[in-house]
């Protein structure tokens, strides 16, 4: 025989963590063969019908009314129903155990009773269910706090008001639906135990924030903060404030040397916006778009990882060992940009090897929104005509256009030193970029072409009031028949830069022309620009804060030394949502 | 007063370069204004035109006469007549003077004579007018020798068909419009002088091979042999046959510890059979396909780069430090394939961590062809059902479905363990994935109630003559509330393989998926395998070649102390294409 026993109790709200204890100690009663214990929303009725635990009484109840059913059974009905009751008698001291576990003498039933209790305490980490939990971050900000906001089920609308009015004050929303963060060595919601060390993390991922700060653990580094976002931050409706946030905290955040961003894939404007602000943190910046395929392994100070656990391996690497500066950053100081006459801008490129011009157009990318060529990466950038120049170009002279009737630009540099002067002479050019191949079946000494070519170049643009920059990469060893030393030495004396890596020479060129539209004031800024920075002694002081929901947090929170008051929450007016728009407007 | 003057020699045929130095040294003479000295070919005819200097005369010339003109100037017309007659008479000394920079004693005039001349030339070098390359290269090929076809201008019919035939015979041909080549320490076409070492190449790309191997010798590595392949080899239609030959040689040649792989994209059917037959090398592949991008920064043996300096850094990086076989290679050795039941070939994933099973998706890409989700990449892969696994499936259980009414995995197991179960008794299923998510927040003890369940599945698989690899991801660190150690031990102890990497996790399930596959023989062929292997002598040998075109190949050959016959070549036929058609048809 079975029998089932429901209990309501009205008004009385329990978190789902303490919910399920209960649920499971009445569960291993004697005698007992099922428990439901949950709070009394459709959603909860719906589950409990479909394991035949519906009683009417549960039907009635409302969504603030906590539920408990028990299903025992007996030889005899009789025998079922005190196995039954005996286990409802038992719920009150479960909860008064369970309730042991954190150890507060009292319990404020509101948050601006626990912020008197409480006044240092810059977090207030939410948990309560997802159509309460705006309005408790909200009242949150209002007292200045900063929120680490767990629930989810909170609106889009509710997430683009909170963040905009958070970003206004200079306070931090993590989330909503933010599982995890590490604050001052201070573990919220679900976070690893991790050293403490120089990475900072920003992720819009839960799991991969706790994979990479796992991982960075056992590699034997630390962490100096991880900030989660949650994981809708970097859609195009929210513009990824907290991300824009953290990263800059992150940025002037003097112990963090290393910075690793996570998330999946962005929206492609909140991507660039991103990594915009991340080329400027001064800091190396490791990148992992889970799943998105990055440009390079590496752009100036940003570097892609394309796994969690590749990007814990290059954060404590270059965290271990920071690379050299000057590969790292952006603007190239060896540059006087002042030298440029005004309308110079852009760039040339006369390429004799193909894949050279290739590559070249390809890592432009990067820095400039368009290169023109006879041989475009995209065919809208095709030149209309290859012996004329727009704008920025790259042209490979080894295309047949040029070779027809004569010989291939690695052999002939007439065609190139033609188009040197041409390109010389136009007011708007700032850089000209040409390849110099050495080698077996090459010219004997190009430079003794090339380089008189270039200072002649120089001189004309210099007799013009304008300042020209020519970078040369050469390609070649010193096993080449024509003396590769001899060679670059000819070309730095007519004042080229030479570089012998294609790479180098193209991203000092990018960096350049992208310093040169800055300083035009060509540039695009960042959406984090018009939001309040948020003062770095949210991270500097020793974590305190105020727990609304889940009592778990409270017990772990103090599990890790930090002081936390833990809010007796119930909804407000008792669950009615109408009432709680109007108590809402009334604030 | 200007004058010109034109001479046509008919049937005496010089390559573009001597042509050219010819020509350059025409124009340096006293009196002369311009000179234009080419064979007699209707585009040569046009570039005259433009310069003004076409003369009747030149009109009427043929395809192989070659045409010398001269514009003089003078103070009457008989002093710029005198001039320019002057520089024609000396045509014959600078062409004599030129020749003696090739010592050669005897120009055979004929492939066969030079075969007879050098019968151990391995090699043939073809760099005559494109028109007239096929059929030499045809000829070489009859002959068993290897080509360096530099010409360009040959078609894609003719590339294919010569590809095809030195194929069967097991014979290289590098190009057509291949620039630049290294085989065994000797440069052919435009090559860099690099030192020998450990690294090999095969490139599709000219500079891109010159670059790359030049920066390996600047950073103090070296070169086993650089093969070339011409631009197209790498199309659909070509199919790649000279770089999955170059890939074979270089996989088998003990010399050549690390490969290099350089390309343009290739077609995603050719990149892929490509890909393949790279990660069979057994030997670490660097693969640059300039501007792809890649799936990850490295997949087994393969290490994608992005760029040519980034190719050639890990190379050398690679050749110095070669990794651990283990985390490279492909069959994990520590499973014996034989224990599953033949049907067993699926994949079960659940996890708890959303961040981690999006990642196991995009991992999972590199190894199989399709995995279901209630969470997948590609919304074609959605679960029907997400209580109910298909073939490949990775399930998220934080996902929406999964949570409402019951907590979150990471804190209750119970769902998780029955879909374990419920896997386990699917005899299609070889493997479970599952992640183990440890720290603050998280179940207190997640291994006492997962171990136990893991034992019990595999007990069950095994009872029922199957065999269940079960592989956890255990994130956490040893400052977690749970006891690492005693979490990893637990599991471990039930049977499961732990890695605490997702990546790795992912990794090794891949490959064992992969391996299954393979030897149910559901495997595709790689296009290489109908191919004759080349035979390594080709690379081992000292390096001695025929040289039919360019004489500054020869002259570069000699310079670099390999033997070389320079073949007099003239136009087959007098250049009459038809005749030449009838011969070939008679060979």
């Amino acid at each position: 025989m079975t029998v089932t026993r429901a209990e309501v109790r009205s008004g009385a709200y329990y978190d789902s963590v303490v919910l399920m204890q209960l649920q499971r100690s009445l569960a291993a009663l004697p005698g007992v063969l099922d428990a439901g214990v949950v709070m009394g929303t459709d959603a909860n009725k719906a589950v409990l019908a479909q394991s035949g635990l519906l009683t009417p009484e549960i039907q009635a109840a409302l969504a603030d009314d906590l539920v408990i059913v028990i299903r025992a059974e007996g030889d005899v009905a009789a025998q079922a129903a005190l196995a039954a009751q005996a286990a409802l008698d038992q719920v009150d001291e479960l909860l008064t155990r369970r309730r042991r576990g954190v150890e507060q003498e009292y319990r404020p039933r509101s948050l601006e009773s626990a912020d008197q209790m409480m006044p240092d305490a810059q977090w207030v980490l939410i948990s309560v269910p997802g159509r309460y939990a705006a309005g408790v971050a909200r009242q949150s900000l209002r007292l200045g706090k900063n929120v680490f906001l767990y629930s989810d089920n909170v609106s889009l609308d509710d997430e683009v008001a909170l963040k905009q009015m958070a970003a206004e004050k200079g306070l931090l929303v993590m989330g909503p639906d933010c599982g995890t963060a590490i604050v001052s060595g201070v573990g919220l919601g679900f976070a690893n135990g991790v050293r403490r060390g120089p990475i900072g993390v920003v992720a819009a991922a839960g799991t991969g924030l706790q994979q990479v700060t796992s991982r960075i653990h056992q590699l034997g580094s630390g962490i100096t903060h991880a900030l989660g976002t949650g994981g809708r931050d970097l859609s195009e409706a929210v513009g990824a404030v907290t991300a824009h946030q953290g990263l800059d905290l992150l940025s002037r955040d003097p112990e963090t040397r290393v910075i690793v961003i996570i998330s999946k894939p962005p929206a492609p404007q909140v991507a660039d916006e991103l990594l915009r602000a991340a080329r400027s943190a001064g800091k190396p910046v490791v990148v992992d778009f889970i799943g998105y395929s990055p440009p390079a392994r590496q752009v100036d100070n940003l570097h892609f990882a394309t796994t969690l656990d590749e990007a814990a391996d290059l954060a404590v690497q270059l965290a271990t060992s920071p690379p050299n500066p000057q590969s790292e950053f952006r603007i190239p100081n060896s540059i006087d940009l002042a030298r440029f006459a005004p309308g110079q801008r852009h760039l040339r490129g006369l390429f004799s090897g193909g894949t050279l011009a290739y590559e070249a157009l390809l890592i432009l990318q990067d820095y400039l929104p368009a290169v023109y060529s006879n041989a475009p990466l995209d065919k809208d950038y095709r030149l209309a005509n290859s012996m004329v120049s727009q704008a920025h170009t790259i042209v490979d002279l080894g295309e047949h256009e040029f070779t027809v009737g004569r010989l291939h630009p690695m052999l002939d540099n007439d065609l190139r030193i033609r188009r040197l002067q041409q390109e010389a002479g136009d007011p708007e050019v700032a850089v000209i970029l040409l390849d110099v191949v050495l080698g077996y079946g090459a010219h004997p000494d190009p430079a003794s072409e090339l380089a008189p070519a270039i200072a002649e170049a120089r001189a004309k643009a210099e007799e013009a009031g304008r300042y020209l920059e020519v970078v040369a990469i050469v390609v070649g060893t010193d096993e080449d028949p024509q003396d590769m030393d001899a060679q670059v030495q000819q070309l730095e004396e007519a004042g080229a830069r030479v570089e012998t890596s294609n790479e180098a020479a193209v991203r000092y060129v990018g960096r350049l022309l992208q310093a040169l539209d800055q300083a035009a004031g060509a540039t695009h800024l960042g959406s984090a620009s018009h939001l309040k920075s948020v003062d770095l002694t949210v991270l500097h002081q020793p974590l305190a804060a105020i727990n609304v929901g889940l009592e778990s947090f409270t017990e772990s929170l103090m599990a890790q030394g930090a002081p936390v008051i833990q809010v007796d929450w119930q909804p407000p007016a008792g669950g009615n949502e109408r009432l709680m728009a109007i108590l809402e407007r009334m604030r």
